[in-house]
């Protein structure tokens, strides 16, 4: 039986950034993550497409993602830490009615300060081969393709490897005095009453009652506090004893194309659009997304699908050949010729974990504290999220985020949650 | 293959209320209720403990339950339809500690007209038998249980019939030609894209798709638009299609125990408290609540408990003796002697549907209306849940309440969700 100031369930992103700034804060206290995974990245987080951007509308989206960026940033060029951090930029391409849509959401983000130029559609063709008129083509007027209208290309944002990011913080912990320990699954919450009368079978329902610690595979571990960080698999963990999480998991799945071909070479390696020649993260009509993945000399693609892809959780989730070639490939060729007959060369599936509104879920009750629901960007918004989580610990009304700017912690909880939609839908 | 301009999956309290209100508006309306049980009362809202009060700090509460209320209220005194509507009112008993928190609150609802009144603890002993002092007893000073202080009597409270009240919605949605199909249960949805292109295998995840009806063990049913008012088997119907409807199933129980001794009798037909003489609805300090039920000459006993108590939905579930026996019973016999060795005669268990925040969730999302997350009160708010969500189905701004309130249909909604919490915790 080992005890534990802070026993995080956990080791992806948020469980490590969390036990990262707990201890930062306070290196004297004793700090346990423990994952059911063999390693780091064994989870959801190392199966991330680990894109960035800096560019919301909703400021609560803004101050999470920017702040981590900059830390991330901070990280690797003052640290000297490598995350793969490219700043390749984000382009999301619009036809001209969704464009009409969000244009006066982009011409207040620009007021706002954020940075971002437009792409006319010759730009398009001419910087990435990107087809800019599909009329007369028989296939995409049957499957309703608009042609590209605009694009908005965002400079603060891109890709890093989420590996690394998972290897720094999980450096920096036990740095720090801190214990990861692998291949530990969560079997039991030890609940007990605050008061003990010593009456076999408690607590029972007139108690007032509490979580002491876990019961795992290797025994039990008690602590004064648990967080619960598992991203898609924190409901399974909290169902049980009867505490909503507020979100769900969703299969997400990345398809790996090789730039095999002289033109895909030359989009990957796309001239002018930023200072590293490499083509920017993409966002197509259709939803479908191609990031560059220069160290391999390949394209990451993917899509994510929302009616009819259930909310289910799986132990070891499959990637579909035919998701790839049915959902994706359609919109792909359509719009980028270069990847006509192209199919992947390998794949993988994780999970989103959804939450309520799209924004992380911080709280606590029974003295078990929930960080969880990053509903696709706990990449990009870990290191302020494990802030805010590490300042619910410490009982402070206010994370301060890297870049200085004070975040109110309840603004994620539920019972006085306040989140601004995101008005930037893409 | 039929087809409908409105399916509601759920005969229970929502969906009927909800069919009724819509048919109500616009008699023309083909609708449809389909239920997976066998008949009326044959889910959840038969199997719950009807209490009502129209006693709440929060707007949203007192909006929803105090309109329904009167509406059964003109149910059975002008339409002469017996829904078995007592007011024998809400005995709120508090320990000091609680009163001392919640006294204030109290004020607050007197100041806004809500009628109550106090209890001091010789009129708990004098009226009801009720032990107000624990002192000296050992096992009630090991449990921690407290004295009962004060108590706050509500008079517009009481119990109704939940049989009768389904009953009552059943026969009017058929009298203005709505179907009621028992036996009815879904095994899929209606996926479609909103431009069908004939391509095998739509949709694709490129399309915009909607829901366009259910498949049922009867065969498929098409409809224009399709209401989910499943209570806890919500999630369970939306989950495989990615739509998360924010309410989670937890299992509730009641136990009967007959008034089968000259003390309970008494106990059960209080002298002067309301004008039937019976005793009111009673909620005890830990949390035990006692209802009476006088058609039958018996109480049924209750308590909710939290921590502990897994989300889960179960197709039958299972009163559980040993949660009256260590749950209920040690808190009951305490504070009422009478009970001492009285053992359930009866039990049951169905589920609560307990929402993000404890109200209702009242959303539209590709084309389908969700209408959940009853929390426990379905019953005494199901009048008013009715309305908004036939509102909604019209596409109106507000709905009106019985008492001629203006409720904001999107105050529900997940999106613009407006709800004042409730500060009286009981």
């Amino acid at each position: 039986m080992s005890s534990y100031d802070v026993l995080i369930v956990g080791g992806g992103i948020v469980g490590l950034s969390t036990a990262y700034h707990i201890l930062k804060k306070d290196g004297s206290k004793k700090v346990l993550v423990i994952d059911k995974s063999h390693g780091i990245g064994g989870g959801d987080s190392g199966k991330s497409a680990a894109a960035f951007r800096a560019f919301f509308y909703s400021r609560t989206n803004l101050a999470l993602a920017h702040s981590s960026i900059e830390f991330y940033k901070h990280v690797q060029e003052n640290e000297k830490f490598d995350l793969g951090m490219l700043f390749v930029g984000y382009l999301l391409i619009f036809d001209k009615e969704k464009y009409n849509r969000v244009s006066k959401v982009i011409t207040d983000l620009k007021h706002r300060g954020l940075d971002c130029s437009e792409f006319e559609p010759e730009d398009l063709a001419k910087k990435l081969g990107i087809r800019t008129s599909l009329a007369g083509d028989e296939e995409a007027e049957l499957m309703g393709l608009k042609d590209p209208y605009r694009g908005i290309y965002i400079p603060l944002a891109g890709i890093l490897k989420p590996e690394n990011l998972l290897e720094y913080y999980s450096r920096e912990v036990q740095k720090l005095g801190g214990r990861i320990e692998f291949d530990t699954s969560v079997e039991k919450f030890i609940i007990e009453p605050k008061k003990l009368t010593g009456i076999p079978g408690e607590p029972f329902p007139w108690q007032e009652a509490e979580i002491k610690g876990v019961i795992t595979n290797k025994g039990e571990i008690r602590s004064e506090k648990v967080i619960v960080a598992a991203g898609a698999w924190t409901h399974k963990l909290l169902d049980p004893i009867g505490i909503d999480c507020h979100s769900k998991p969703k299969k997400r799945q990345i398809f790996t194309i090789p730039a095999s071909k002289p033109e895909l070479n030359k989009l990957l390696y796309a001239d002018g659009i930023n200072k590293y020649n490499i083509m920017p993260f993409i966002l197509l009509p259709g939803d479908v997304y191609l990031r560059p993945e220069p160290f391999e000399k390949a394209f990451w693609v993917g899509l994510s699908d929302d009616l009819g892809r259930p909310f289910i959780l799986e132990e070891n989730p499959q990637p579909e050949e035919k998701y790839y070639m049915y959902g994706i490939y359609p919109v792909l060729h359509q719009y980028f010729p270069q990847f006509t007959d192209m199919w992947p060369s390998s794949m993988w599936a994780g999970h989103y974990d959804i939450s309520l509104d799209g924004q992380p879920v911080i709280f606590e009750d029974y003295n078990l504290i929930v960080s969880a629901g990053t509903s696709g960007s706990g990449i990009m918004k870990a290191d302020a999220i494990g802030r805010i989580t590490a300042s619910l610990y410490y009982g402070e009304r206010e994370a301060e985020l890297y870049t200085g700017e004070a975040f109110r912690v309840s603004d994620l909880s539920l019972q006085y949650r306040k989140v601004e939609p995101e008005l930037l839908i893409i």
